[in-house]
Order: structure tokens, then sequence, then C-alpha cells
């Protein structure tokens, strides 16, 4: 078991409806050694992959997005949600499905920030069904860039985002994967990697 | 000059309607040096306070707080602007005017996540209006703990945020407080401190 296993064991609670609430320590609450450990641990992963550019999508995502450039020293750049008054670039435009929010949310970067020589490392904080990651893949694409891979703290093995990730290809490493959990026993069992 | 104003001079540019677009390297894009300085900074100024806790509201005050929740090695919280499915806990709860975004915004922390024995720094990449800000003092009372102070990367010295907190007593420090800037001339100057 490893570090983020042990942490999801012993702080995350099982919710009814299949919801894993681990925000005390993940993406509303932030435990700054945990998120240093999750960086550390997906930039060994990726060692034998060239990153120029680390890409995640608000808000959750830029805690670990920002670790992670700190230790690769390239830039981050969060996709954002809604267009800003502060940006008059034009952008790379695309859109998912939030199961959180429970709506369709537009998802931009600006062009400046990603380019044809990019080798883009998709980071996000959990993976269910994979929609955040699909429309930043979409925006690596339409940027004629690389998708170096996609690095997740928290995948939900139970939903079908990283089945579909790795049948379309792509290297997709999570540093935990939830298989199953009841929230009747609080029991919490993960794949073994 | 600080390193914060050279770099504004250098990457920084001024769009019409006193907007400062400076998201190639502090809140879209990241220029994590920059951000690790910047973290630095405030640690520094802020070196004869107790801090127990970094707090900021997501989406772009997150990496700032990450890198020095990561300095003082405590937790970071950032507030969040809607209530998701996965948090079932009691909320602390203000709003805020963006901006940004033109609408109001509804402010949430979870209850578990402040406390009356926290001494919180509030931290945010810009200030303008204070409206965010003054969410966040508010979530804090609310909780019953103290604010330790208030940690900004840039503040816009002719809007009236800065001042405003000033009088109210706050400790504020903001890395660097832009006095004027000209569109027309792409000329910035900067508030000696």
């Amino acid at each position: 078991m490893n570090f983020l296993e042990k942490k999801i064991l012993s702080d995350g609670k099982v919710l009814e409806g299949d919801i894993l609430k681990i925000d005390n320590f993940l993406n509303h609450q932030i435990d700054v050694g945990i998120m240093r450990q999750i960086a550390s641990e997906l930039k060994s992963r990726f060692s034998d992959v060239p990153v120029s550019k680390i890409l995640t999508i608000e808000a959750s995502g830029i805690a670990i997005a920002t670790m992670l450039g700190s230790l690769y020293e390239v830039p981050v750049v969060f996709a954002k949600k809604e267009a800003t008054a502060n940006s008059t670039d034009d952008k790379y435009e695309s859109h998912a499905y939030s199961f959180t929010h429970r709506k369709n949310v537009n998802v931009y970067v600006s062009k400046p920030y990603l380019s044809s020589t990019d080798s883009v490392l998709i980071v996000d904080d959990v993976l269910a069904n994979g929609e955040a990651v699909h429309a930043l893949i979409d925006i690596v694409r339409q940027a004629g860039g690389k998708v170096a891979g996609i690095g997740i703290a928290v995948e939900k093995g139970q939903q079908n985002g990283g089945r579909i990730l790795r049948e379309e290809g792509y290297r997709l490493e999570s540093v935990t994967i939830v298989e199953e959990m009841d929230w009747k026993t609080q029991t919490i069992s993960f794949r073994k990697q």
C-alpha cells in the first residue's frame, strides 16, 4: 500500500452514491506534504518522457500541477472554465460535463500558452469519467502538441475514464486506483499496480 | 525595482479599461520560478507572524497558496465558489462580486477546515477592489479565527481594495503595487514600498 492509499484509508470517507470524500487533504483543504509526494511519484513514473509543459484544469488540479511544474521547472497552464475580461487572446476551446457540478462547462486555453512544439503532461487530482481529461487532450491536439502522458492522483476505477483513456492508447499513471468502496462498511479497496 | 516589477514590465501588457494582462506568468500560464519567489517574499514579509493555515479562493490564488503552504508546512484551504456534490459538511458562506467574471459569486469553506484556533494568512494573486479578500475575512471571522495578514502578489493601487483593507487595520503585504498604467504608451509605474 502506498502513501496515498494509506492517507485515503486514514483520512477519507465513503459517502452514499459512490462518492469518495477526500477534500480534507486533496481538493478543498490541501495537505502540502501529500501533494509534494504525489508530484514526486508522478515525476518518477514519467521519468522516461520529455515534458515541456504541465496542463491541468481549474480549480482543484492547480495544486498538484504547481508542485509538479516546480519539480520539472516547466510552465504550468491551467485551463479555465469561463472566459474572463482580462484575456483578449484567441483561445482553444473544448467542453466537458462536470459530474461534481452537474452541468456542462466550457474549457479554454489561450492560444499563446500551448504550441505544436509542446510535450504536455496532463494532470488532475481525480479521474472519474474522464470528461475533463478528454477536454484537455482535445485542446492539446488543437494546438498541435503532443500528449506526453496523463498523471492522476486518485483514479476511481469503478468509473470508466481510466479504461477508455488506456484503450485510446494514452500513457495514464494514477498514483492510486480505487477499485471498490462501500459506504455502509467504510471499506475501500485499491487496484494492485 | 523588485523581481515581480521587472517581470511585469518585461512580460505584462496594459489593455484598454485599466486591465493589466499578466496571465502569461501569473494566472493562466504559471511561471513556477516567479511563483516560488512570490511565496518566499511573502513568507519573509510575514516572518514575525504565526501562521497555522493559508487561505485563498479558487482558482488563481491556489498556485501561490500551494507554494506558500509548502514553505510554511501548514495546510492550505481554498474557498470554493460553488457547492459541490462531494461535500456534505456544514459550510461558512460569504459572497463577493467578481469584476473579472462580472457577477456575484458565493464563497464557501467547509467548517472542519477552519477553526477558532487558526491564525490565517489570506493570499491571492491580484488585489483590485478587495471583494474576494473581504469574503475570505468574513469566513475566517465566522470560524472565530484570527486573520494573521493578507499577502498579495499584485495590488492594483488605482482601485480601492488595498486602501480599504489598510484602513480597516489589516496587515496587508503586496509584493508589488501598480500605481498607474497607460495602455496607449504601455507604461506602468509602481508604488515605492
